[in-house]
């Protein structure tokens, strides 16, 4: 019987939230709620109690969060990881003797039974309570225990008995000496606000120049920064900044050769300038880019870096640790394909190397030099096609010392690889909203981000668009789905981002046949007017500037989705925790046709008030309509403003 | 780095069945297949392969059964847990470089690409092999290799680059140092087939005297064992037969005081002739039962014992081991209730008592004495009012003596206590399906049953009635239910159990208001007049015949409900692992109408050729019908015969 306590006899199940049984933490970030249920029962007719230990980790005393009963077996309690900090949480459960006692109690006096020796038993339960008591519990329970004694006045001994102030009191002093412990201690990796809440922006830095026919450097960047921040966004991601290779550089539009002054790709990274840790020298030094860095913050803009783990065939580390790659017989290494094509201007790295260990070091050693220049958030290029130990380990040991890092993992793959790099450790992932577009679609994809185990682990960023993708429904599109798709994505997902100038300038030629750009900025380099102002950049501005407003929208979570008799119309409500900030969307999916719906909001998950009209006010159009309940009416024509974005306003407070 | 094994860079996940993420074994019977599903995949593009690894637990060699691919990272494999032994399981899995290498070629070839440098590489690929190849497999490579080497013919160097001989070959030969094992060995626990496949009986023996007014005796009980035999059953069980507690011991119809003379329950265990270990007088001697237990084995029944552990107030226990009782403060020990109801014959063990181990060394030493008397399956009385780790315990301790020993848990509780019980070690289970009556209601159990988690640990036992339960349909019924119930109990399960001879003699009289019998077997002794022959028992006799002749029924895994366009007629079919013995019911749930269906054969899934005629062959009434594809026609007069059990023939055999 080693081993074994034998007189635990409560059982705890299926503790939730646990991502593969606990193989991975789940996430959160300050603040957020944690809500634990579990499956927690006792042989025999024996009342449970169920409760939450929580703590910051490393720490020694648990916090407790008593479970509610919610039938079935089944138990629930909440806390919140207020810290800024990992956390810990398990579950206890026990055999409750004076609750059982209080319940024998009720049912006996019912039934009109003798119930003295009952309220003796209870006298012995309370009396073995006062171990525990202080001097003010004592006198509660002495108080109590004479009532059980006044053998003349059962009522009242009974009332007493089953009084919420002893039941409460009795909860605090039960004894838990056989209370039986999960036998996992699960773990909460808590990080900050922006992990859940941000607006991205994407800019190759090369095409900044004021003038045409430059190449644009930082200086440019620091120059676009204020309206960058009028914008509303508060993430500026740069595609690779570092020195390009040369040989198999591609052309314009992915040519296999370039012609004579092309910039090539600036993913086929390293040069005999250097490589992951170098500046590309036409955008400047190290010096200015730490400056504009510098300045992007003042702005509450933050700067992120694109970490792409690749190499131009020119790249240092091809002559430096050539076991780092595939050799082929010819002498020559191993380019990136996806057979047939190929991608000779790119050398992929080799994850079984068995200098594994070294190049895991070199490789980290790029994250914590951008780290040391002030780069605190990373978007990570195809992280799919890198060794999955590899991410855990290496984003594992960079927030041990900056628990600030953002990891964004760029990866359109199939469902378990994303899943799997969320698991490990990326803190926002990209997702296939790119390519969700009817009302069912989208639904269904929000369901299975927010309402299965996905939502402990991944966080969701919408990209409308990206340099690589110019998904079809924006391709030589009039304005409307330009619109759709971007107020979706910032209203949808708490984390969303956008590829620009060309999203708010119009620009959406494809590459013949491809979800691509045509002319792609990958290859060669723009000059925007960037200070041009249209419709969409204004309707930027205002979703940017109502998400920060909004609390509904600084969670992806909080997404209830209203039924709607139009196929063409979806419609959905946001709340914040205290149901203060209700938001309800509607979006009409036709680009060419007035659409109309009638849309029953979820009033009762919105915190809205049954049976009183109520205000719905258009942010971005400042209309106000009043609806009541839960059915009403939505005409939107693609023409004029294909959504609604309305802020609930109630007359009538919720208590 | 320490613990990592940075190159292995496929990944494991949702690795099935597992009861718990591992916590309890999967169960089978020797000769039962386990299949194992998982989510495998690694970084980047290279091909996957993956294996289940089996073996008898402490042998030290693994058994592969190679996984196949089902498309969306999802791999199944197969292996059979042949050996009336524990087995283990988990996986491997492994990036594979020459499939991976296969794969580029073919796609290579057909763009017309140059392949100089590819057949290169497979030469390299092939060459490696040599390492792990005998003799034989040397040459064969040797030969491959000329043949990528002969640089005229390229066409041919391909073809067998990716023949299927080569393949097998390479998969045999494949490096795989950086394979990736999954971080679990599962477990199975193997029992003998009778814990799938078996038929019981319940009989009181105090009830089979030859004369009434007397008391049975195991030597009565010899004498019937041909009857019973006759019928088919091969598990004979017996209420407690140990001394009876005198005192608070309940009368006829659980009468609060028993008169004079009355038997008392079988279940107020313990006298002061002593208590589990010890046998009623009345019933005889030691030595009667040995010879009853071995006379009824070499006629193919094992005598099944009942389990329960709990104590009538006179128990030796009681006086002996006080620690182990509830005490009230007025000096009488807890007795059982369920408030307001009373139960002062049985005083429950405290599961809770500090000297738990000396109590479940006891409880335990109980189970071993009855073993040592021959007796090998157990049917335990409400198992859910004793603690769970004592069940695991105490079954586990036995079994590792005893493998051939059965337990089969009475708790007809709460879902999540009955699944936990089967979780901790018991063989079979009682069920719910005393009390799904209708289509849906039996449909939906017997998918919960058998297509969830629970199939993996939860083996049921079907009862029409008990002792306890005289359920609603039963109740002052004609035959026409008193047959489906019988049907159906011993057609969806492959095991099932009845409580006789009151089912089969139509004693159908409910205690007012309750789901209990009138004059209940549990306070009396009865009179049957054993050799009573009557149509029930002849179906029970035939049912019990084609159940052993039928391998289809066998199992309970296999069930495949048809669509019926009546919810009146519930038709399902099974057929053995081969398709050679396929099995098709249909039955009338209504008892007063003649009903009639078209109901859809699930033809594919029970191996019936599509487009020819089969004959179904009624086996209880020796009816035949030619039927053909899915929908066909039946019709079941209650008055006639509610059912039909129809064996499949055909006359062109399956491939």
């Amino acid at each position: 019987m080693k081993g074994i306590s034998g007189n635990q006899r409560v059982v705890i199940e299926h503790v939730k939230p646990a991502v593969d049984h606990g193989k991975f933490p789940i996430k959160r970030v300050v603040g957020e709620e944690v809500v634990v249920t579990a499956d927690i029962f006792c042989d025999g007719h024996d009342e449970v109690k169920a409760a939450v230990l929580y703590r910051v980790a490393g720490k020694k005393k648990w916090a407790e969060a008593k479970m509610d009963f919610l039938g079935n077996d089944h138990f629930r309690g909440v806390f919140t990881a207020d810290t800024y900090a990992p956390f810990e949480y398990t579950v206890m459960g026990w055999a409750d003797h004076f609750t059982t006692w209080q319940k024998g109690l009720k049912k006996k006096f019912e039934a009109k039974q003798d119930l003295k020796v009952e309220l003796m038993i209870g006298v012995e339960l309370l009396d073995s309570a006062r171990q525990q008591a202080d001097t003010r519990e004592k006198k509660k329970l002495d108080k109590a225990i004479a009532t059980l004694q006044h053998k003349e006045d059962v009522t009242t001994a009974v009332i007493t008995a089953i009084s919420p102030e002893i039941s409460n009191l009795m909860y605090e002093l039960t004894d838990r000496t056989n209370a039986t412990y999960y036998d996992q201690i699960l773990e909460v990796e808590v990080e900050r606000k922006k992990a859940l809440f941000s607006s991205w922006y994407e800019i190759f830095p090369r095409s900044t120049a004021k003038n045409p026919g430059k190449h644009g450097t930082f200086k440019d960047c620091e120059r676009l920064l204020p309206e960058i921040a009028t914008m509303g966004f508060d993430v500026l991601y740069l595609p690779p900044i570092h020195p390009i290779g040369r040989s198999h550089r591609k052309g314009k539009n992915n040519a296999v050769t370039a012609q004579p002054g092309e910039p090539g790709s600036p993913w086929a990274i390293g040069a005999a300038e250097g490589g992951h840790k170098a500046i590309h020298p036409e955008l400047g030094t190290l010096k200015d880019f730490k400056a504009f860095v510098s300045k992007a913050k003042s702005m509450d803009i933050e700067v992120a870096l694109d970490i792409a783990y690749q190499c131009s065939p020119e790249h240092p580390y091809v002559k430096e640790h050539p076991q780092w790659f595939n050799w082929r017989p010819d002498g020559t290494v191993q380019y990136a394909e996806n057979p047939p094509k190929k991608y000779q201007d790119i050398l992929p790295i080799n994850f079984e190397t068995p200098d594994w260990q070294n190049l895991w070091k070199e490789l980290k050693s790029v994250v914590d030099y951008w780290i040391e220049q002030g780069v605190n958030i990373f978007r990570v290029d195809n992280p799919h096609t890198k060794a999955f130990p590899f991410w855990q380990w290496m984003m594992g040991e960079v927030r041990r010392e900056h628990p600030d890092v953002i990891f964004l993992a760029e990866a359109f793959t199939r469902p378990r690889i994303m899943e799997r790099l969320g698991k490990v450790g990326f803190t926002q992932s990209y997702t296939y909203y790119t390519w969700r577009l009817s009302s069912s679609d989208i639904r269904q994809y929000m369901h299975e981000l927010t309402q299965t185990e996905m939502r402990e682990y991944y966080r969701p960023n919408f990209w409308p668009n990206t340099p690589d993708i110019l998904p079809v429904p924006l391709q030589n599109s009039g304005e409307a789905p330009t619109i759709t798709r971007l107020i979706m994505a910032a209203t949808l997902s708490s984390n969303y981002g956008l590829y620009g100038p060309v999203y708010e300038f119009g620009v959406n030629t494809p590459h013949p046949g491809k979800e691509e750009y045509t002319d792609s900025e990958k290859y060669e380099i723009k000059h925007w007017d960037w200070h041009k102002q249209t419709r969409v950049k204004e309707i930027i501005t205002n979703i940017n500037r109502i998400r920060k407003e909004n609390a509904a929208f600084h969670t992806t979570w909080n997404i209830h989705f209203a039924e709607s008799n139009n196929d063409q119309i979806l419609a959905y409500g946001k709340a914040d925790k205290a149901n203060q900030n209700i938001m309800f969307m509607a979006v009409n999916l036709d680009e060419h046709n007035v659409q109309e719906a009638m849309v029953k909001v979820p009033i009762a998950q919105l915190g809205i008030l049954p049976g009183y009209p109520y205000i719905v006010h258009d942010l971005l159009r400042n209309e106000k309509y009043t609806w009541q309940d839960e059915w009403n009416y939505v005409r939107l024509d693609p023409h004029v403003m294909p959504v609604h974005v309305f802020r609930v306003e109630q007359s009538y407070a919720i208590s």
